[in-house]
Parts: structure tokens; sequence; C-alpha cells
């Protein structure tokens, strides 16, 4: 045994540049060497090439690579050694994480980050934004609440407040939550920042370290990353067409007596699939008799294009069942104001409003007061009329053309509603490989493996259509399938070996 | 042994109403259980009179006792059995909590409401809010920003984000870190939903269960209270009048290999002690030779009224130091602002961003960018010097009425600056008798007891002068002074004794 790092990855890796493209050089060369650590292609502790070898190699600018590797290195993939060299890291744990046994996959908290990278880089035809474009009108309406809001009420709004949320803005969810057959009053009512911060609330006051927890199969990412950053043990129960499968759920329950079980019943993120009425009431009625607490996520109730609404599992459910409910606001009224909320059974109240305080002690005040006023006003109704049927639209060009374009046994989801359709390719196919392939040809989705707490379906892929006109959108369904169809031949010139 | 719930507390307790006062009598029924319930007076599962029994014999309406008990219902205070009768709960700690055997008490995550209540109840004259009552001027500059952010950038404002914050925001707090000598580059710095949540994630990234954490003695409640959520193991160390006893950290250090060491050394809250610059040093040489993080934690150093700025450890320290820096706008700027953030080594960033993206996905864009306005334009420095002048002769005026009007052996903290003074009453007084006589006539302070993480000192009081005109600081202390002159006689008339 030698002591030398490794320098030679399992298999011999390829990193191509596309010249005349709108990708910068050097987000290319970052991308594709941040790709091949994810996919474990170039492994832990291997080493890259110097940086003027690979500026020359790919005959590019020095500082382009050097600025490459400092941004990888400061994103946790690259470190340079005090000896010389850069190295891929070592997967670092925290201690937290290795002492409470959960796997930890380094480079998935930059998934946001580089999301959003993606969707604003110049040339990409971005399929990675679940939330809408809101229309000008919607925008100037705000703009008017927020003028009116700082002008009446001034003096309110700039101190330090309880964690509950403003009375008006939680009078104003009792409204809306109305409309889906729920019961609720201020004291349920605990406004967030955004549905994010709902889960992790409540996920926080819910689950610890090696607490099992049951979440669909695949499920959202942010809800995984939220529990596992806590250590617990996650569960996945799959997901059929109309739901859990409630067998493994039964088992589940029985084997591990998990404390929750989240679930995102309508317009699953990411599948689409909304679980039928009868399998809510099975959900409840399991959660009942296993004693374990439903956190439901209802992410974007009003975007349904076609079918009838199915009730919330919270307005299935009897008061004191111990289903939570909560909701965020930027999937359907307003992206990025980031509000939302939690309705719990008020022997809930005090350990939210204490995880709340702890948090970040109360929400915005100006923004809460606006979004309140925005919703007595009601004018973004119409407006809400308007996107929907847009997107209806959109949506089945958008599946019409993938069903078109994809190989035969690609399978595409059918949703009711919700700005995502979730595609699992054929037999064979690797998301990893595409992915870094549509990046370089301009075009980006969100690869399934952030879906999945462990063992992902690397075949599968989110491709959302939150942020995109028509054109753009055929454009990128093409370049998107001719690529899938490409999968299988090899990697063309400008290839560099890395050893 | 009988089965018979215990409706004998440990020792008679009673209730008084006091009438032609501005609390309302529900209000000072339910103030006084919880308090009652806080203090132990009211053992868990001791049994509360019937509602009519209550409200005749305090001569009130029976709505008002019932409302009362609600709220103490709904606060987790109380519970009624199916049985019949309402009983004090039982300490229900969350069960994450057990397991990792971390003491919880009860009525902590209430504290943050009951301030509120406390500063905004009709006639209580409320020193509770250690942060400062903006001018109208500088409401209206921020008005402005906002009205000018929402013409300017309106497109940008909303849509989901990247974790780290508003580029622009953080090239503004680069500046701002300039004038305390710390040299940061956007890399380094995560914009938070205020300081609070800056703690939080850096809290929640380097903490975790029975992982030893550091804190002085006494800290700030809102920290203890995010550590002992997640069940960290908190080592206090006492402070001296020019910051931590080195001999005790070191001691520590040595023993218990603590992950982290939070520290507000200037103007500590509660204390408002300055920790020499000497000492800085020596906290940062033992942390670099026991290898623990510091989490400096500079919540106003802008409010200094007297003396030389002390240096932040940050700017002592070397750049590869494991130093982060966290403060808030709210407690200078402007209150409820909502906005903070974190200096951190790149080494950090990403499980930072990683947390921010659990905890919120990103803070609001337009609050971020209206506030990076507020700062560039920087008009507000006029209004602060104006109200660091005023804030300074306040808490001189306030100090000299406290030594005037407190028995002989009071300790009164004598800090340079900030806005709250720390109190330590004399021998015997308990701070816990004086709050609830305090609120019942009219005068509020937040107790002691909620700045340590175990074996409060019960003299202890923090009173805060941010939100109060001379004319209420006078007769708020003279309320003050004389309750704690009071302290040892027996309680008065309209007593009813509990059983």
């Amino acid at each position: 045994m030698t002591k030398r790092p490794r320098t030679i990855p399992p298999s011999p890796v390829a990193l191509e540049i596309v010249r005349g493209h709108d990708i910068p050089l050097g987000v290319q060369v970052r991308e594709q060497i941040a790709n091949l650590v994810t996919s474990g292609d170039l492994a832990s502790g291997a080493r890259l090439p110097p940086v003027r070898m690979l500026a020359e190699q790919l005959n590019i600018n020095q500082m382009t690579v050097a600025k490459a590797y400092k941004d990888l290195g400061d994103a946790g993939f690259l470190e340079a050694r005090r000896g010389g060299g850069t190295f891929v890291r070592a997967v670092n744990r925290p201690r937290q994480q290795n002492r409470t046994g959960f796997r930890h996959t380094e480079n998935r908290p930059l998934l946001s980050e580089r999301l959003f990278d993606l969707a604003r880089a110049p040339g990409v035809i971005s399929f990675t934004s679940n939330f809408p474009q809101p229309e000008t009108k919607c925008l100037e309406e705000f703009r008017t609440c927020v003028s009116t809001v700082l002008e009446e009420q001034m003096e309110t709004l700039f101190r330090y407040e309880a964690p509950g949320g403003r009375p008006e803005l939680r009078r104003r969810v009792i409204e809306l939550l109305k409309q889906v057959n729920i019961a609720a009053s201020e004291d349920n009512i605990l406004i967030t920042s955004g549905g994010q911060q709902a889960i992790d609330l409540v996920v926080r006051t819910l689950l610890s370290p090696v607490t099992p927890v049951i979440v669909e199969r695949p499920a959202y990412y942010g809800a995984i990353n939220v529990m596992r950053s806590i250590g617990a043990r996650i569960l996945e129960v799959p997901l059929e067409s109309d739901g859990m499968d409630l067998n493994v759920l039964e088992e589940y329950l029985k084997r591990y007596r998990p404390r929750c079980i989240y679930v995102n019943p309508t317009f699953q993120n990411p599948t689409g699939i909304t679980t039928s009425e009868s399998k809510r009431r099975g959900i409840l009625q399991l959660a009942r008799q296993y004693g374990a607490i439903i956190l439901e996520d209802d992410h974007c109730p009003e975007l349904r294009f076609s079918g009838a609404p199915v009730p919330p599992i919270r307005a299935l459910a009897e008061p004191d069942d111990a289903v939570i409910y909560v909701r965020g606001f930027g999937k359907v009224y307003l992206p990025g104001l980031r509000l939302g909320f939690v309705v719990a059974p008020p022997s809930m109240q005090n350990m939210l409003r204490a995880a709340k305080a702890n948090a970040d002690l109360h929400s915005n005040a100006l923004i809460q007061e606006a979004f309140a006023l925005f919703l007595a006003r009601g004018k973004y109704r119409s407006s809400m009329t308007r996107q929907r049927n847009a997107y209806a639209a959109q949506q089945k060009l958008l599946r019409e053309r993938l069903l078109h374009g994809m190989p035969p046994s690609t399978l595409i989801g059918d949703p009711d509603g919700g700005l995502s359709l979730w595609l699992t390719l054929p037999d064979g196919a690797r998301v990893t490989d595409l992915y870094y392939r549509a990046v370089r040809h301009g075009v980006a989705f969100v690869s399934g493996e952030a879906f999945y707490a462990s063992n992902s379906d690397l075949r599968t892929l989110r491709i959302s259509f939150g942020h995109i006109d028509e054109h753009k959108l055929l454009e990128g369904v093409e370049r998107l399938c001719s690529l899938v169809h490409d999968l299988s031949r090899p990697a063309r010139s400008q290839a560099l070996i890395l050893s």
C-alpha cells in the first residue's frame, strides 16, 4: 500500500468544451467537473490536472480554469492541498451527521444554487422553475398594496413582534382555507417565511436524530433535505398513480412506528400525482391507528387544470386528528414573497411558535400586511384564472411534444395541475449522463436524483414550465429529445481524459 | 396511595385582582396563573377551581375566567380533562428532547409572545424592548427606498432565488464591515432573515444533540433556546466585568472539547458587558488551541455611547481562523426588518447555504434590495447619531434613578452602549415574586431567568429602554423601585387561596 493520493478515477472521463455557444467556458468546465464528482466518476481524493495543463489541453485561458477550480473549492467539491495540487474533496460529513449515522451527499446542498444559475445562464432554456411568472398586472397590484400599507400602518411595521404572524394575514388565510373546506381559527395558524419554513418548523418540532419518518417516493427535495439535516430516518413509500402504496405504508407504520407521515397529495412535487380521496382516507385511518402525525404539504391546489378538486386530508380529518397542514404562497400567488403558513392543533402551537421564534423571531410585517391586503382586495383572481388557462395549454403542448419526441418507452406523467412533468427514461438511460450534455447544449432540467432519499432512480427527471414561453418550450423540448436519442453515442472531439 | 389528582399546591398561593387599573381583569388572571405554573407554585396536575367558583370569589365575570383558562390551555399551561375540571398540564417534553436528555422548561417558548403582549398591554410601562424606536424620518426614507426598488427592479423581485442573498446587499454589508475592520468578500457573506436566523443557521450547522457548546453566563435567550432545541450540551462560563472568565473557559475547553464558543462581546445581551480587547485575544487564542469555532454575535456595535470601540474578534483573527461573525439589522437600523448576515470562511459557506435553503430558501428580495438602497443612500446616519445621543442621555437618567431608588445593595450594570441595563437585586429577593407584582402594578421587564441555561440567578432582571419616553421611564422606575422595597410584605386583600 502506498500513501500516494489516488489520481486515477475509476474510469476515464471526458471534459468537453463547446465553443460558439452561449454558455461561458468557465461555467462549462465548472459544471462538468461538478457533475463528474456528483456522479462519482471523479472519486474522493482524485487529483485534478494542474490549472496550466488543463487550460492548455482545452485551449482556454488559465484564469478561466483557475476560477472554475476556485468556485468548486468554495462549493466544497475540490480542495487545494498544502503540498500543491487540487483534489476532489473527501465527503465531509458534518460531525452531527456522522454521529447520527445518516448518509449525506455533499453536493446536494448546492442544488438550489445550481438551479438558479442554470435558470439564468445566457442561452440556456431552463425547465427548472416550478413556479409561475406573475403577470405585470399582479405585480402592480402588489406594489399598490405595499404603498398603501406603508402609508397607513407605518407605525406598527417596524418593531419586533410575536412569532405567530399578523392577525390580518391569519384572517385572510382562514378565508382561503374555507375554499378547501378546512375550518381554522386564528389560533390554529402560524405565519411562516414560505412553505419551506413551514415544513422546516414542523419537522424540527417533530423529528430528531434517527426518528423514523415516512415520505412518498419520490418526494420534494426541500423536505427530504430538512429531514436529512436533522438525521431523521427517512422511509420511502412508493407512489402509485393514485397515491402512496398503502400496503407498504402500513407495513412501515407497523414495523418502524414513525412519528410522522409527510405527504404532498395534490399535484405532488415532483411527480404531479394527485392522491385519490379514498387513499387520503386510508392514510388518515392508518395514521390514527398507528399514532403517526400527518404533515400535509398542499403546495399549489389553485393550479388545477382539469378534474374535480380532492379535499385535503386536513378537511377529511376530525378537528383533533393529528394532521398538520402547510402551504406557501410562492407557488401560486407571488413567487419569492417568502410567506406561507402552518395549520396545526392548538396543542402544537406552543412548540411551533417556539420553533418560529428560534428560527427568525417573526416574518417581516410589511410583507405580511401588504400580502394580506393583496388577498383581501382579491384582484389577483382574474390574473390567476388567465394564468391557469395559459399554463394548462402549455402543459398540454409540452406533454404532446414530449410524447412525440421521446423514445416510445419513456414514461411521461399526466397530472391534473401544477407546473411540472415527471419523466422516466427508457431502461439503461442515465439522467446524470443526459444532464451535463443537456447543459452543454443549452437546456436544463432537474435530475430526478434530488427527489429520492436513497437509491435514486437514475432514469427520472422533472421538467417544469413555470418560466418559459411557447417558442422556447418547443425549442427546449426538441433539444432534449434529440439528446435522449443520442444518449448512447460516444463523446466527441476536444475531449480530455482526466488522469 | 390514592389515584385522586393532586389539588393542593405545595404552598397556598394567592390570586389578586386590582381594579380601576389599566390591565384588563382577564389578563391579570391569565398572567398570574401562568406565573404560578412557571414558578412551580401551581404544580403539574394541580386542579384549578371551576370557572364559576373562581369568578365568584374574585367577583368577576365567568366569561373572563373561562377565556383566561382557554388561553392558558392553548398556551400549554392548563388542560381540560374529559371527566371535567381544569388542571395544570404535565410538562410535555417533546420526544426528541426526552431522548437527548435535555431539560426543557415548558413555559420558556412563550417568553417572546408574553413580552410582546406585555409591551403592548394598555397602561403597562414596558422595559422589555431591547431595540430602538425608529425616527419618522428614517421610516420615510425606507418607504422611499421600497418605492424606488419596486419601480426599478420589479421584474427581478418575484421569483425564487439562490440562498446566499442579493449581491447588492452583500456589497453594502462589505462596506459596513470595513467600519469595524473586518475584510470580507461577497462569497464570505450569507444574508439571513435577521440576527436570530444567523445564529440559528450556524448553530444548526455546527451543533447536534449532546455536542458541547460554550456560552457566556448569562447569555441571550434566543441563542440558548436554539441550542436547547437541538439538544446541545450548554456549558456556561461566568462573565466578569471585562468578559468571560478565561480560566473557566480553558478548563471547559480542556475537559469537554466543545465544538463552538458563542460570544456576544460588545454590549452583551443581557448584561451590557463589553469584553476587553485582551480577553478577545485570549478567547481567540484558546479557541485556536483547542480547535473550537467562535460564533461572534455583534448585535449593536453602532449603539456606543462612551469609550473607544473594541475590535470584533473577527477583526483580530487571521483570515483562516474559525471565527464566524453574525449581526442583525433590527437592533439598530430598522427593527422588525428581519434581515441580518453571517460572515464565515468559504469552507463553511456550502453548509450554511444548505441550512439557509432548508430554513426558508432565501430572504425576501424586495426587503433586501430596499434595505441595500437605504444603506447606500446613507441618510440614516444623521438619524442614528441623534438617536444615539438621545439613548445615551436616557441610559444615564435611567441608571441615576435606579441607583437612587433601589435598595443600596442592588447591582446595576454600567455599559458603554446598548439599550438595556442589567440588575441584580439584593440577597433574598426573588425576581419571580417581583415579576407578577410588577405586571399588576403596570410595569414590565424581562426576568433574568430567561438568560441562563441552568440554575438561574433569580435575583437578576433586564431593563430595556428602547421604546419609552422620559416621562414613562421615570414613572416606571418609581413603580419598580417601590415594588422592590415592598417585596417582603405579605399579599394584600381580595386574595384567593387556590386549593
